[in-house]
């Protein structure tokens, strides 16, 4: 059929592609590096959009709003940030149109230059903490701990959809403390509810880190990474969290009076996930067919298709069925389309990624029987009409807890320690994945290791102990192994 | 207390722009005409949101994302859209910053002028349109019902917290459709839609008309309004909807082939509201001791008091209560903080609008009672423990049913009918509101009127009968009386 694509081993980059597209999650736009994302794809960013909020709301945040532009000179009020960071930006210099004299269409008025230019934020940390600086005078206005749900544009050259586009979707969090010591909590307390979200919703395993000083958010003093490994052994970067320091506070002269009336600098944290997990559960579950969606992010988590055509017998079960499943608070849709024929339906699901699919045949029916098929192992069986909303619920959560473990055995193998620079670059060229060795825990070992063999230090794991080793490239001591991979 | 505002009657505008600073709701940005929407007007919009979002699904939309830019070339494509709308926006003509050689900071490098500029959408019917072509062929690739929420820039000159400010939030949908009739019909299905937001959960009540040709959204064959009116006496347009015909479709060479395989222009249609509605709100409902939010859209409904502090024996009923309400779906706070009096949070609350507050007192616990107030008419009651939850529960229905029938009366009675000049204009100086009048249907009798009164054709509304009359303003026949009255 039309719909067919690459197979992952032949090329998976293309496979990717042709998912994205055959799938219907996004399109190329006609503005270099934009995508438009299409109804199922933004379906999914809904999905996680609705349950990071709700995890971000238990934890006592709450949601405002920040101008989508920065005047140019906030960027470069904190020096570490400016210099990591904002120079690849959309730059808005005028605010006119004007008919072109001279012929068709518009022209820029030149009339219309602005005074300073404006940036297209590319975060937020500049303009968020220029006004926190009117929010904050007293420890009683702190924390502040506020999310925003927003666009960022970065001028990248390489574009990927979800994975790196100019324009992107995210939420930041920026919250503001009296103490350190609550500011770090903060960092962790986020690091953590990313996690849950990517192993619990995702379905995708991620490991718990931090970044070496090299890969730091520009302006932070720690960032808590969580990294996931993907189906080609390449390491995807999937949630940030950073202690930011008293670095913004100082740069935009944000202080507060303590309970004594001393006055000091805030501390702060930013933190953020992006539409680049829609790229990340993409490449975690997807197969040869098509799209796997984990059943929690799932638009449609059930679909019925009536075999082989939408007639009244037919639909009278299938909507009773529907109803059982929707008081369960599954989302179910029946495919009504009279013309499509059950074959072309049964693989446009399974590249869309529908979790469960049932049958429903008038042999099926004498029998009381429909058919239930999964999108993970693709299995099909038999079930009682009698026990169908159970068993699928059950079903559900077996195929969320089925893409988890896959993912987690496949990510588990695919961590590969190693003592020597040989074992090193053969595991990143041949193998792929994770290598875990120690590092002397300088940037000119991590740039050279880089430059090498293309792999970056991932990050630090939270929970690795300190021990006593030699770095795998430069053969000093070391006292941390740490992960190493090729990465998005 | 320091929170005072203006009263209404001394200068309505001031006190306007005190509710949204003492309230909370918006600050000012370091960039012009750009707004901060602070948590509480954040809250209010997400509600707004929510309701809006399921009403469009529960009418078979789907939401999507379009790219925030849009090639300057595409505005020109629909030459009634550019001329009468796109000129004042936000121009970006470079990608990259770069260190100053001369000194601190960043400036633009010149180098990275881009090739054709882009415009921050205003409204994307263009960038859209582009897009629908590739995704339509075919009837069967009809209608495409899709919605989208973002962020839009207009560079208008005069801002307002809310009701106009350079960078908003909103909705657009963008629907495609195979023949007029139903593009009309959807058109007129999402103007019903916005009426029901307006007065279910605004409890704003509005008049459904649609525009004069003049007042028309450029590139619009026909524009559905719905209109409100504020306490001053000014009409606010609070959505639209939109039957555009096939003049996007002929701008973006959008065919399909219909059944008989023969190809035809797609037929469409374009609505919105934006976050002008929270502007609305406020001044629809709110009186001198500040916001008054409707139950079905206030972030906090019930707000727990105890008095005059959080003790044990108080916090353990405060505690049950909220569990009640809580559990009948109702959004509960309890105010935990030690240091502020009492005095200073009711008058807190009330500034922030929060419907219904409960006080919990030592004597009253003794008595088995509590003391409910309701924001809208100051009221006080005593109310048994026992009954408290039906007791707020019915309460928060009867605030949302009064604040409704309170705003129509006030509605009601500013429709005044006229059937000359003179009283038209004493009308619209004086008592102010909605003038009903007879209009001769020109485009110069409309803007005589305007330049004269500052009175614009709100609308002609829907069920509005014809009838034969004389022109208010020119004397010649006419067939419909219409609505004129200053706006926002």
């Amino acid at each position: 059929m039309a719909k067919e694509i690459t197979k992952r081993a032949d090329n998976y980059s293309q496979w990717y592609n042709d998912i994205v597209k055959k799938a219907g999650l996004a399109d190329n736009s006609a503005v270099r590096g934009c995508m438009v994302i299409k109804p199922l794809g933004f379906g999914i960013w809904e999905n996680m959009k609705a349950q990071l909020d709700k995890m971000f709301k238990n934890t006592g945040h709450v949601n405002a709003y920040f101008p989508l532009f920065i005047p140019k000179s906030f960027l470069s009020k904190e020096a570490k940030h400016v210099e990591g960071f904002a120079k690849e930006c959309a730059v808005i210099t005028h605010h006119r149109l004007m008919n072109n004299p001279n012929g068709e269409g518009v022209v820029v008025d030149p009339s219309s230059k602005l005074e300073e230019e404006l940036i297209v934020r590319p975060t937020s940390e500049t303009i968020i903490w220029n006004t926190y600086r009117d929010w904050i005078q007293s420890y009683r206005d702190l924390p502040l701990l506020i999310n925003q749900w927003a666009n960022v544009v970065r001028w990248e050259m390489r574009t990927r959809p979800f994975l790196r586009t100019a324009e992107f979707l995210w939420q930041e969090g920026h919250t503001a403390h009296a103490t350190k010591e609550e500011a770090e909590k903060e960092a962790e307390l986020i690091h953590e509810v990313y996690t849950r979200f990517a192993e619990d919703y995702m379905a995708m395993p991620v490991i718990k880190g931090y970044k070496s000083e090299n890969e730091r958010f520009a302006g932070a003093d720690n960032t808590f990474t969580i990294e996931a490994l993907m189906q080609d052994g390449k390491a995807l970067q999937a949630g940030t969290s950073h202690f930011l320091g008293q670095n913004f506070a100082k740069a935009f002269d944000v202080k507060f009076a303590d309970s004594n009336n001393k006055e000091e600098y805030v501390w702060a944290t930013s933190w953020g996930v992006s539409t680049r997990l829609v790229g990340g559960m993409i490449m975690t579950h997807s197969d040869d067919e098509g799209l796997v969606i984990p059943p929690r992010l799932a638009p449609t988590q059930v679909v019925i298709v009536p075999i082989p055509k939408p007639k009244d017998e037919i639909m009278e079960v299938a909507n009773t069925i529907s109803e059982k499943l929707e008081a369960r608070g599954i989302r179910v849709k029946i495919d009504k389309d009279e013309k499509k024929r059950p074959g072309f339906k049964f693989a446009q699901y399974e590249m869309e990624g529908v979790p469960v699919r049932i049958g429903i045949g008038m042999r099926d029916l004498a029998n009381k029987v429909v058919e239930v098929a999964r999108r993970d192992t693709k299995e099909k069986t038999s079930v009682n009409l009698e026990q169908i909303d159970q068993h699928v619920d059950d079903l559900l959560v077996d195929i969320q807890n089925n893409l988890f473990n896959r993912a987690k055995k496949y990510r588990d193998e695919h961590i590969t320690e190693v003592d020597n620079f040989e074992d090193f670059k053969k595991v990143i060229d041949e193998k792929g994945g994770f290598v875990k060795a120690y590092w002397d825990g300088t940037i000119e070992t991590e740039l050279k290791v880089k430059e090498l063999t293309k792999a970056t230090l991932r990050c630090i794991e939270v929970d690795e102990p300190d021990s006593e080793g030699v770095c795998v490239y430069s053969g000093n001591p070391s006292t941390k192994k740490v992960l190493f991979a090729k990465a998005y």
